[in-house]
């Protein structure tokens, strides 16, 4: 017999077909045993008639466990009431394996009892959404910079020196060398867009910050754009651009799923550029008359981003935050040397920043000058340095963080439940 | 004036229209200097008449380094004698920064050299067209998984454990405990598989292996699909139509770098599905017949895999290796316990294993004898063994390896060119 597969069902109309999955549960009324059967694409209600088999191996499926993995073979027919609208009519049911005591139950369970089975709570409805929306992010994001002339250039994972500084970082032994973690492709890309004009890079990155924030991972995911003879007027249209292609196409792909995470989807309808620009000190008045305890002159808060991006509808561009709170990298504003070139969008609905951009110092004095005020270590800098020596051009780029826009697109609180095994200063396990 | 890139050219055939890039190198004759102008998208000639300039200014032009970033405004035209196909006359030349005297000059350097300044060489035509390629190689393979069904799953860095044993692992602290770098995301997509059905993680990877070979890296991009109810022949066929999909991606989307990197195209068409297959002990005959001082019970050697994959014109699927030469994880063949349902593709051409795969042990006594027998900690794999106590399913994957797949399409001799920072044991900078 043909397996399909549930997300399929569609196509198989009337046909016998077999699917393998898993018992997701299942309810038994007299003659009649419904098993809600997974696949991992879907959901179909398998519809078992006492008289179709022997009695004993009827009563066997009625007391199969949840996750049993069984095979049923039968007749897939539409029927409106249905979740999902079809019902397999099941002539043979296979049991494949029977499952132990499932510890994942429909009653409520405690975070960390979740978190500690993470790799069993992937099969629950909410958590596989969740991670299909996840999918479809990175394809967008992806997508949009393929289609856009992006040239993809892998940023290397084991750094010499550190890119924003040498706290927060994760270290090991590299043979006889000292290794970290890196941070950001950021200048990595920066070599890059001056070698492909457009390059991009997508991957993990680690910091090692004793936060236990709804917002903090140690290890989270990140694409990072970088232009060559790109200044931070046209860097802001690149992110609000990329922003609004993302959010459309999980719109587009993924209404099954946001409505089952009881997403509004309104909210994400209004996602199109342009998106409001307003600089730093705009900012700190809106916190001012909102009476938050922000210091001007400090980079915001989360308390503070979370003011901030509740005041707009659409993702908000904040720029021109003063120097001295962003890296050494980052262009001074030639009317305002006091002020940095740097843009930060901020998620609405209180979800706060999702990216983090700007022009890149491209002058070598200037960037020598910044390298030492920080006191890094202009040795490792070398390479970074030469891009300044060898047809320096203006050049600006950001990076967006992929666990907090699915946490912001799919309404989810915290960022932990974005990413399929998170880690975070408590959590290594599974 | 509209800038452009090179690349879309064509579209612009005697319109006026500023080009931004760098000089990549130049002739000057008489009243005529031209300039072979790069923007990472293509090259173009740009032709540079005295009669238009001030004479300081076009003796300033003639002096410029190699790399000095400049903006070139002028028609461009069609011409078949020029490289590209198209030219352009150029009205004005800015020069935005003058480069100082470039390193990387048109005659030899070593490997070292060239590594130690891996930011700059990124800008030569060869290696740009490598990772151009490589970003193809990366992009086909999301496609072909994205386009059947597979769920893109990332596997996490951070692991508590070893997934191929303890040798060979980075380490790091991670606040209170140790923690291990990700050699394979496999045992997380088993998790996956039961999930979502089909998965696949696409990730680096990272082995401290002490190899200073042409096939090694310490880091390394694999892409790692895994799908549950799916047994060794079925993994087969998704290994050879991905393989399969790749070449013929990147066949008819670069021949422009193929055709620059000198590789016989004729070759990569060849490359379709199906692929020859042969067992272990197959394979063993072949080498004994070519005389190898392979000993026969043991893994083969990179010298045994390039004698194999020379003797066919596909990639080859190398099957049922001895158990005890592979992962405790491997599924044993019913009729042959001492070997492993498992396969290996190596590339035509002597380029040798770009993918190992096989079908996992899905019986848990078997799986926990297994653990117990390679010494590894019961306890951090709990959550792997519960894949086999709640629906346990025959289940299969394999991994590519991203380095490799380039290096064999491209024809490059050593790994260490496939990958834009590459890391080996004596290289981690820049």
């Amino acid at each position: 017999m043909e397996r399909v597969y549930i997300a399929d069902a569609a196509e198989h109309v009337d046909q016998n077909v077999t699917i393998k999955g898993w018992v997701h549960n299942k309810t038994h009324k007299g003659k009649l045993l419904f098993i809600m059967l997974r696949d991992g694409t879907g959901m179909i209600q398998a519809v078992v008639f006492k008289g179709n088999f022997d009695e004993d191996y009827f009563d066997e499926l009625i007391r199969l466990a949840q996750e049993s993995a069984i095979l049923v073979t039968g007749k897939i027919v539409q029927d409106k009431r249905s979740k999902g609208g079809f019902e397999l009519q099941a002539d043979e049911v296979t049991i494949h394996h029977e499952a132990q005591e499932y510890p994942i139950t429909p009653k409520e369970h405690g975070i960390e009892f979740l978190m500690d089975h993470r790799h069993l709570w992937l099969r629950s409805t909410k958590q596989n959404a969740l991670l299909k929306v996840r999918h479809k992010v990175i394809k967008a994001s992806r997508d949009f910079l393929d289609n856009n002339g992006f040239t993809l250039v892998d940023a290397p994972i084991f750094t010499p020196s550190a890119c924003e500084g040498t706290t927060n970082l994760f270290e090991t032994e590299y043979f006889d060398a000292q290794a970290y973690l890196t941070q950001s492709g950021q200048l990595y890309m920066e070599a890059g867009a001056m070698a492909f004009g457009k390059v991009y890079c997508f991957g993990p990155t680690f910091r090692a910050e004793k936060s236990k924030t709804r917002r903090h991972l140690t290890e989270f995911w990140m694409v990072e754009p970088e232009m060559a003879y790109c200044d931070l007027q046209e860097d802001m249209i690149w992110a609000e651009k990329m922003v609004e292609y993302v959010a459309q196409y999980v719109l587009n792909t993924c209404e099954k799923e946001l409505t089952l995470l009881e997403r509004d989807l309104s909210k994400l309808e209004t996602i199109k550029a342009p998106f409001p620009r307003i600089t730093y000190d705009q900012a700190a008045e809106i916190l001012k008359k909102a009476n938050s305890d922000f210091v001007y002159g400090d980079d915001f808060g989360a308390p503070d981003e979370t003011i901030l991006s509740q005041e707009f509808e659409k993702p908000l561009m904040v720029t021109h935050y003063p120097a001295d709170v962003k890296a050494f990298y980052m262009k001074r504003d030639p009317d305002n040397p006091e002020r940095a070139l740097c843009v930060d969008v901020l998620a609405p609905e209180g979800y706060g920043e999702i990216i983090g951009g700007g022009q890149r110092e491209d002058n070598l004095d200037e960037l020598l000058k910044r390298i030492k005020e920080h006191e890094l270590p202009e040795e490792a800098f070398q390479w970074y340095t030469d891009l300044r020596r060898y047809g320096s051009v203006p050049h600006s780029g950001f990076g967006m963080g992929i666990e907090r826009t699915v946490t912001w697109l799919t309404g989810t609180h915290h960022v932990r439940e974005a990413i399929p095994f998170p880690r975070t200063m408590t959590r290594l396990y599974p």
